[in-house]
């Protein structure tokens, strides 16, 4: 039953970043990816809310049969996985925080890390959360950069304006003695920026994308699933199948910044969840 | 009856800067504030869902006896308006385009008139189609400034960073000769970022405040109702009674940056809609 795809939701086109890295870690996997464009954010909505999205964008892509879940959004990792994996008991289900906040714990060599993502992901504090359930002893500096989210969904990833606010951002972290040797991007948004990150914490500062820790503990659930060789066999086809909530144009165009590739309009069906 | 409260919506805290201008201008009203942030951002949604939500917005209002109604919310405006006065026809019914649409026509010498909004608004034209309606042969630019919002609800409304941003979404449009006259803030979160705007265009470009505007509409729509003198008799106190429907804490700490006066978190009462 390797052909069968792996689902992947977002509030948004943020998840995108995960399923750029999913799709360079499993290249030949077939992905379903749904955006619930029609209600982000969900940031700023409650846990009961979140967790009842996120219960319908799981119900959706189980209808279309896949062999794994991946809650590619902070929030919804945040409020809603417990519910995910109890609605869905004989499926991997996989969300951003944890596989970030356990890489943050094994690439930090004094073990103080610093947290970045949104508003609503700092004030739930799960990241930091996670961190301490790892590390008890681990020192966590939590800040919200609220206008990354923007200028990702803009398209402003380099150049001096996003320089300048990565500072404005990072400086107060970073800039003294006794800063942290590990950031963690804990946002989907941010690694869309890493080029202007990268450039103003300091160069020995383990950065920690939350995109790239997802697909590694995917490919190591789906290992867990299937023993190496088994899945080649049935030849998966590599492909993405593109599902929306709301906006199939702006999805495709804003879309097309965090994945990396062209997200083709035409293929964005739209779905009433 | 004097007395009673007028009531403003809007999706969240930007509506603040139309209360604002309100009180500048009625000091001795009360007012009824309600921010739908448990539904925010209205921009991305759907003309039907914005208007089913106004809908019970504005019922909230009612019920508390308000003798006015200001849409504090530009995307509201341009879908609900209709609805609002045909569901309420005996209270007066003030959205933010029309005032400033309006205005601009008013104030602009050449008929060149550049509109700057969410990519909602600018993309669902609300503003463009007044000002046409009030000049056929009006020459209208229009540019969504996204990351604008952004920087408002952080409390970035000047400084280096500011005026960055605004050059890279203003200078395309002013560099030309034969560049607009007349620049339209059509968001209300952008009269929050006046200085570094003002700072951008060139001086001799008159900038419309749709805050502003929209409480000289609301100034004309009372006076309308009771002629000068009757409402003075009654003494208004001159309250704000805010109501939100999520995050008493954020709407106070970001909303106190729109209203420029303290938003009491104590005196945030959350509803239901």
């Amino acid at each position: 039953m390797g052909t069968r795809p792996i689902g992947v939701f977002d509030s948004g086109v943020g998840g995108l970043t995960v399923l750029r890295a999913l799709r360079a870690a499993l290249p030949n996997e077939d992905f379903i990816y749904l955006g619930d464009t029609a209600r982000l954010p969900y940031g700023t909505k409650s846990a009961a809310t979140v967790t009842r999205y996120s219960l319908q964008c799981a119900a959706a892509l189980v209808l279309r049969d896949i062999r794994c879940l991946v809650i590619a959004c902070n929030t919804a990792s945040a409020s809603a996985l417990p519910a995910l994996r109890l609605s869905h008991p004989s499926l991997p289900v996989i969300g951003v925080i944890e596989p970030g906040a356990q890489a943050a714990v094994a690439m930090s060599p004094g073990g103080h890390i610093a947290v970045i993502a949104t508003e609503g992901t700092i004030a739930g504090g799960a990241y930091q959360e996670a961190i301490l359930r790892h590390k008890p002893d681990a020192r966590v500096t939590a800040r919200a950069c609220s206008l990354f989210v923007a200028m990702a969904e803009e398209g402003w990833n380099d150049g001096p304006i996003a320089e300048a606010v990565a500072h404005r951002y990072l400086d107060p972290i970073f800039a003294e003695s006794g800063a942290p040797d590990t950031l963690v991007l804990g946002c989907t948004h941010f690694p869309a920026l890493m080029a202007a990150i990268g450039s103003v914490v300091p160069s020995a500062v383990r950065i920690v994308d939350s995109a790239a820790t997802t697909a590694a503990a995917v490919v190591q659930a789906l290992r867990k699933e299937a023993p190496a060789g088994t899945a080649a066999a049935s030849a998966p086809s590599g492909r993405v199948t593109w599902l929306a909530t709301d906006g199939a144009a702006r999805f495709a165009r804003v879309g097309t910044r965090f994945f990396g590739e062209t997200v083709p309009v035409d293929a964005v069906q739209i779905i009433d969840l």
